[in-house]
C-alpha cells in the first residue's frame, strides 16, 4: 500500500488544509472544519465529529444546507472533548445545536461531556446517534450498532431542516427518525493503512472478502471466497431486507466505495442492487452511487437503504452549499 | 486485485446499465451514452468515445451543457467505427457534431470513418484532438502526445459552448482552444487489472512510482523511489511550467485520482500543487479535486492546468446536467 502523503504527524492537518484550499466553502481552525460564511444566524447548527480517513464523512458534508460544523480526530481515533467543544461554539448560530454522531464509544462520550460545558455556558443542545449497520448487531441489540455510511442521510435531512428554519427539538426529531430508518451494510475485499502504520491493522485473505467488516475493520459477520457482484448483492440485500422487512415501500439507495473500489464497479453493484429491490417490490426514489464514506484506500464497497416519507424526500431533495453531496 | 464483477465478458455493459439506473440523465442503446432527453434539438453536438475502464471518463460526462452522447468500447480499447457512428447520430441535434477525442490512434481513426460516413449522408462534422499528457511527448512533437484526465476541460467548454447556441465552427474552435491550454501528468504508484486478464499488463514495484505513466500503464519518463506527496507534486508542477511557461495566469488546477487513491492524498497533493502555484504567482481560479479520470483500481494521480481566458472561464462555470461536473 503506497501513499502519497508527507509526514503520517501531518497527514490530517494537510488534508485538511487541502480541502479548505480546494473548496472554498470549508474554513478550519484547528480541527475544526466549519463553513467559511459562519452558521445561520439564528438557526439551529447540525454538527458531527469523528475519526480522520474517512472522506468525505465527515468534514466533507460541512455546508450549506447540512452540516454547520465537524470535529476531526486523528485516523480512526475520536476528536477530543476540547475540539467538539470548539466544533459546537463553531456550529452554533444562537438557536442551539444538534450534534449527530456515529455510535462509536469515544465520539459519543467526548461529545457528550462537550455539550454539558456548553449547556453550563447557556447553549443548548441535543444528540443523536446513528446505528446503521446491521452487520454489527442484531436487531433486538440495535443500540450497538455501528455508524456507517447511513450517517450521511442524518447529516442531509437535520441540517436541510435546521437551515430551514426548524427548531431545535424538530431538528432532533428529524435526525432520529432519518436514523431509525436507516440501515447499511458493507464488504470489504483489502485493508487499508493508517499512515505511519508498519502493516495494516487487519487483512482480508487472497480470494476472501469480509461481510459486514466495520470501516475501521471491526470483524464482520462472515468471511467467504469472493463472489460474483450479483452475489454480494443479493447477501447484502437480503441482510439488510431481513432487518427492514422484505418488501413495499419508497426508499433511497447509497451504494459507497470503501476507497479503492473504482466506479465501474459500484454500478454494476448498483444494478443488481437496482434489481433485488425491484424484486422486492421497493420503489427507489433516490439514488447515490459513489465514494460518501470511506476508508482511505480499502476497497469494498457498502449499501444503504433509507425508508423513505415525505418529509424525508423532500429534505433529501432540498439544495445544499455541500460539494461532496450530488445536485 | 479483487474485484466486485460478474462475467468479465459482462462488464462493459452492466457498467454501463448500471449508470443509467443511478443517474437516470443518462440513455444507453447499444455501447452509445445519451442523454435521456436526447440531442438538444437545433444545437450542435460534442460527441466523444473511447475505451473503458476510466469512469467517469467518457461516459460520465454526457449531459446538458456538457457531451451529447459517448461511443463506449471494450476495457482500454476504443469503439469500433459503427458504434463510433451511432454516437455521432445520438448526438446530432441537426446544428452538425464537434467530436472531442483523446489523442489516440484507434479512437481517432474509427471516429474519422465515422465522420466521413455521416458526412457522406449530408450530416456536418469537425473533430477536436486533446493532447494534454506532457510525458508523453516532448513540447516539440505535441501532436503525438496522449489525452488523459485534461481532456475534461474541452469537453466541458465545448459543451458549454454548443448548448449555448454557437455554431459548429465556434464549438470546434472552443475545444481546439481549451485543448491547446491544457497540460496534464500523471504518476501511478500500482497497475490495474483488465477484467477477465490472469494479471495486470504492467507493474510498478514495491517502493516505486512512475511518473508519466499513461492511463493504460504506457510507459512514463522516470521511474523513482516513492518520495513525498509534496516532492511528487513538485516534480509534476515542475514539468508542467517547463511546457507552459514558468509563471504569472490565471488557471483551472483539476488534481485527479487514477482510481484507488484516495481523497486525502488528493488534497494533501493539492494542496503543495497550490503552494507551488502561488509562488510562481500563477492564481488558480478554479479547482477540480477528485475521482475525473480513472484507470479502475490504478493508484496514482494526476495534476491537469488548463490556462483560462475570460471566454474558457465564464464556459467552464456554466452549469451542467452532468451528475460528475462540480456545482
Amino acid at each position: 500500500m503506497k501513499k502519497l502523503i508527507n509526514d503520517p504527524q501531518r497527514y490530517v492537518d494537510e488534508a485538511l488544509e487541502g480541502m479548505c484550499l480546494a473548496f472554498p466553502g470549508y474554513r478550519k481552525s484547528g480541527r475544526v472544519v466549519s463553513r467559511a460564511a459562519g452558521p445561520a444566524k439564528g438557526k439551529v447548527g447540525v454538527v458531527t465529529g469523528g475519526g480522520f480517513g474517512h472522506l468525505p464523512v465527515f468534514a466533507g458534508y460541512v455546508g450549506t444546507g447540512m452540516l454547520s460544523s465537524c470535529a476531526v480526530g486523528e485516523v480512526f481515533a475520536g476528536p477530543p472533548v476540547e475540539v467538539c467543544g470548539q466544533a459546537i461554539r463553531a456550529g452554533d448560530g444562537g438557536a442551539g445545536v444538534v450534534c449527530v454522531l456515529g455510535n462509536y464509544g469515544g465520539d459519543r462520550m467526548s461529545f457528550a461531556q462537550a455539550c454539558e460545558d456548553f449547556e453550563d455556558d447557556g447553549g443548548k443542545t441535543a444528540t443523536v446517534i446513528v446505528a446503521d449497520d446491521v452487520a454489527s448487531a442484531s436487531s433486538a441489540e440495535r443500540a450497538k450498532r455501528r455508524g456507517v455510511a447511513g450517517m450521511i442521510f442524518a447529516f442531509k435531512t437535520a441540517g436541510a431542516a435546521a437551515d430551514g428554519g426548524a427548531s431545535i427539538d424538530e431538528v432532533s426529531r428529524i435526525a432520529s427518525h432519518t436514523a431509525d430508518r436507516t440501515r447499511s451494510i458493507g464488504v470489504a475485499l483489502s485493508p487499508c493503512l493508517i499512515p505511519g502504520a508498519a502493516a495494516p491493522g487487519f487483512t482480508v485473505d487472497e480470494g476472501q472478502m469480509e461481510l459486514g467488516m466495520g470501516i475501521h475493520g471491526e470483524p464482520g459477520v462472515e468471511r467467504r471466497t469472493i463472489a460474483s457482484a450479483d452475489d454480494v448483492a443479493s447477501a447484502l440485500v437480503q441482510r439488510l431486507l431481513a432487518d427492514r422487512g422484505p418488501s413495499g415501500g419508497k426508499v433511497a439507495v447509497l451504494v459507497n466505495s470503501l476507497g479503492a473500489t473504482p466506479l465501474e464497479e459500484l454500478l454494476i453493484l448498483y444494478r443488481a442492487v437496482d434489481a433485488l429491490l425491484a424484486k422486492a417490490r421497493i420503489e427507489i426514489v433516490q439514488h447515490y452511487v459513489g465514494h460518501y464514506a470511506t476508508s482511505m484506500e480499502m476497497a469494498g464497497a457498502s449499501v444503504s437503504i433509507l425508508d423513505l416519507d415525505p418529509e424525508i424526500e423532500r429534505l433529501l431533495k432540498e439544495p445544499t452549499g455541500c460539494p461532496f453531496w450530488p445536485r
